[in-house]
């Protein structure tokens, strides 16, 4: 057995089944050792964004990590925009990066840069593995890192992939979390007792079934609200779970939410602040005097902080719980005529099915959506988490991977779809069950939407020139069908709403051109 | 004026006149200054890579930098695997990267990221503005960073760019080298006179007619061979200029040629390497007991450095200096029959034109062209430097840019293709002049060398699984049409020569799938 023989060992031993790989020649006997390794899954990327990006997908699904496998620096900065919307969707990801030799590096060859310098950028958690001796142990510690919800990058230079390493042991290491900070938890129980209006903003593993449970029985012996950041990774919706709002994204819808507000929990969330710096805004939007409360911090396990607090606030009875809980009553009914955010998201709502994902990147073409969804069947939603632009196709493979069964529709902006248009091939290739709505307006909306708040209406032609994507047009039918996957596309929403249909019941990845009205 | 319409202002005294863009909110005030400065062209790129790729490709052809406008980190760490092989190609490339308001950045909205520290993998010089006071001086001293043959990187936060900077001087600074190291070049000098077996690698702006010119002198003077790194940046080629022998990138070959020589001396070059480090192999390929001398360092200029070892050496007559210099005489001949290597290589060598441009990332395709090219008429020519693949395309929206009246023709991997597909909807939005010729061997066949190499003669389903790319096939035709680029294609070396006289001959881009045979 071989280095890279052992490190498979080791990640399959602990837990990890799949392997996102755009591997080189520092790579090979990782390469080499998936043919030993049965239970480990490999899946081509043409890019290493889609790589990374399904490897999030993945982890957001299933609450436990995919590998990414990763050619040297370069390979890894092709990942990091995917990466970074890993890191703030706090969704559990482990990065294998080949290294040159470590007898080779000092003589820097052409590809050599410093990968741990890129890879702290983005992982909560990295290390370059220093002797084959300790590769097994690494191997174990990356996934165990990664598996606490963070980004996790393990170096493997190529001579410890090669070395011998018959007489190691395989290690397994168990995830643990920190325990809970109960004086937190405290301070928030008190706080929460008072009856004071309470936004309690949920986020990572709040958000997903048993967390939004404990937080619908916080919510019916309090009477608190029960809010997200503007981007959560994953939320688990729809059924009879609690409807959680969303923060807006522009500053001023999102001050005037949060204006309601005497204090502000935060459970598993991000510090809500403004998504940019506007002159003359706050950057944080709850108001001033409110009182900020986390009952956590990175490193634990915030569902067990929410039931600590639940706990701590007393037993509402059933039908208080239920109280603000889904009841599947707001199945929206099927719009037609011309496709524009409005009509696209309700024809989505009306047809997205039972137990299926929505990847959410349709930008300013899905802004109706989310509210328009709360009522429907149980499905899984994502979102951009980090505003790298890119995430959604990739984030769809990795979905659909981790959840054969279910169906992913992946509502995709343009602009954003064009970063990495590669994950359409390994759709084709994985016969994925993807149903990517394409959202063809043409141009970076989001960008003059900000333009325009920046006081310039009428922007010139430079300014135009990077906001259009329409000259020349790009025929994403054409596109998609270069790259395996079956294309059509749709003028109206009566059309959409037939061909969503279509798509859903044929097996396999399809792409559905829609064409917004601008 | 604000502050992002002083730092164009700036940027055009100081020789900048393209900006390769994908901007977001935080560059909005220099996106709106773009309409204010006429002395910039600005190229939307649909992806950062095509961005900075494209910079590289402009620096390299012109020897002047272009500027790249990217959005925060992510924006930027897109555009780093192109980045490092301008870092390797010792390109002048300028970047300016957008960031938070510098007091938002605190608040950690999403897309917060370390900037500096990705710009640190690949910058010979970074900076972050501090106040817009600065802002003229950042910008010009970026710029002259930049270029002196480097990436140089800027990041300016929203507010500064938003700042009124009506009394504040635009500054010009005029890039300057370091002196010629005297004592380094004597040394050289010295050795060459001693008649021991020599051979000069050259690289930068050694490669460029005017360093070659005087390398040719030096050649005449003291019997030196000229050689260059595997993977230069860019090499002016053909006509009378003298032809540079390229190191090859297999070690047991590169050594062989190295055994040759008793001294190697460095000019503007790498320190030659093997490319990877390969088990019982020396990192280096200079034998041992080879006497090694650099005649110059980075943040030198090394045309300069030979012209003084030049001057040391003596003065050759022009017959002496012509010797070994091209004739144009070896014009290959029009092949027939299936495209292979060879096939492909002689027909591009045969039909490029008089002054066209070479952007080679063909890969195991294009290995023969090289040599098979030295005879050709004046051209110039480019490989892949670092290593990091997808500079293909990018590097030839820029060339084509910086060089309008030149043809500009890429042979094109399919599998790094892959990487930065995005740059053909450039192509086409900018009518550039640019035939791709598109290497469809169905997978990394690179890698699938270096798999034999390592022993894997019979590589298993997941080594073969992560090496083709052929399943499902990429319809190269209908994703370049899908990007506004039309496209066709070929399958023998006639149809081959006959669809590449007529893309060479029609204005605006072409691509031509070349189905390479297995």
């Amino acid at each position: 057995m071989n280095g890279a023989e052992l490190a498979l060992r080791t990640a399959v031993l602990n837990g990890v089944d799949i392997c996102f790989a755009n591997a080189g020649t520092t790579e090979i006997p990782l390469v080499a050792a998936l043919d030993k390794e049965p239970g480990i899954r490999c899946v081509l990327g043409l890019f290493e964004g889609v790589c990374t990006g399904a490897a999030d997908g993945f982890g957001r699904v299933l609450d436990r990590p995919a590998m990414a496998l990763l050619h040297l620096g370069p390979g890894f900065a092709n990942g990091i925009a995917c990466l970074h919307n890993a890191r703030r969707a706090m969704s559990p990801v482990v990065n294998v990066i080949g290294e040159h030799a470590s007898w080779h590096r000092h003589a820097d060859p052409p590809l050599n840069m410093d990968i741990a310098a890129l890879a702290g950028t983005v992982s909560g958690w990295k290390r370059t593995c220093r002797s084959h001796r300790s590769l097994s142990r690494d191997m174990a510690a990356v996934i165990a890192a990664g598996a606490r919800g963070q980004v996790a990058s393990l170096i493997i230079p190529n001579d410890h992939q090669w070395a011998d390493c018959a007489d190691i042991p395989v290690i397994m290491a168990s995830p643990s979390f920190e325990p809970v900070d109960l004086e937190a938890v405290d301070r928030a129980a008190r706080v929460l007792r008072t009856g004071r209006r309470t936004a309690m903003v949920l986020g990572g593993r709040a958000l997903r079934i048993k967390g939004l449970l404990t937080a619908a029985r916080i919510r019916a012996a309090t009477g608190c609200d029960l809010l997200a950041n503007s981007f959560p990774g994953y939320v688990d919706r729809g059924g009879s779970l609690p409807a959680v709002t969303r923060i807006p994204y522009f500053p001023e819808s999102a001050m005037e939410l949060m204006a309601r507000y005497d204090v502000v929990v935060l459970a598993g969330a991000w510090d809500p602040v403004t998504f940019f710096g506007y002159e003359g805004v706050p950057g944080s939007v709850i108001p001033d005097g409110a009182a900020k409360i986390a009952i956590d911090h990175s490193g634990q396990d915030v569902s067990e902080a929410l039931e600590a607090l639940a706990d701590c606030v007393g037993r509402p009875g059933k039908a208080a719980v239920a109280k603000g809980c889904g009841t599947y009553a707001k199945r929206s009914s099927l719009p037609t005529g011309p496709l524009t955010p409005e009509t696209v998201s309700a024809v989505i709502a009306a047809l997205q099915p039972e137990e299926g994902i929505v990847v959410d990147e349709g930008l300013t073409t899905s802004f109706p959506y989310y509210p328009l969804s709360h009522g429907c069947a149980p499905h899984g939603f994502m979102t951009i988490a980090g505003g790298a632009i890119g995430y959604g196709m990739p984030c769809a493979v990795g979905a659909a991977l981790a959840a054969p069964g279910r169906t992913v529709i992946n509502i995709q902006a343009d602009g954003s779809a064009m970063y990495t248009v590669q994950a359409l091939w390994t759709m084709a290739r994985e016969d994925l069950n993807v149903t990517t709505l394409l959202c063809n307006n043409g141009g970076y909306r989001i960008i003059a939407m900000e333009l325009e708040r920046a006081g310039l209406t009428d922007p010139g032609k430079a300014a135009r020139a990077l906001v259009d994507i329409d000259s020349p047009p790009i025929d994403w039918v054409d596109l998609s069908r270069g790259l395996g996957v079956s294309a059509t596309r749709v003028e109206d929403a009566r059309a959409l709403a037939r061909e969503m249909k279509r798509a859903m019941k044929e097996p396999g990845p399809h792409l559905i051109e829609m064409m917004i009205k601008r």
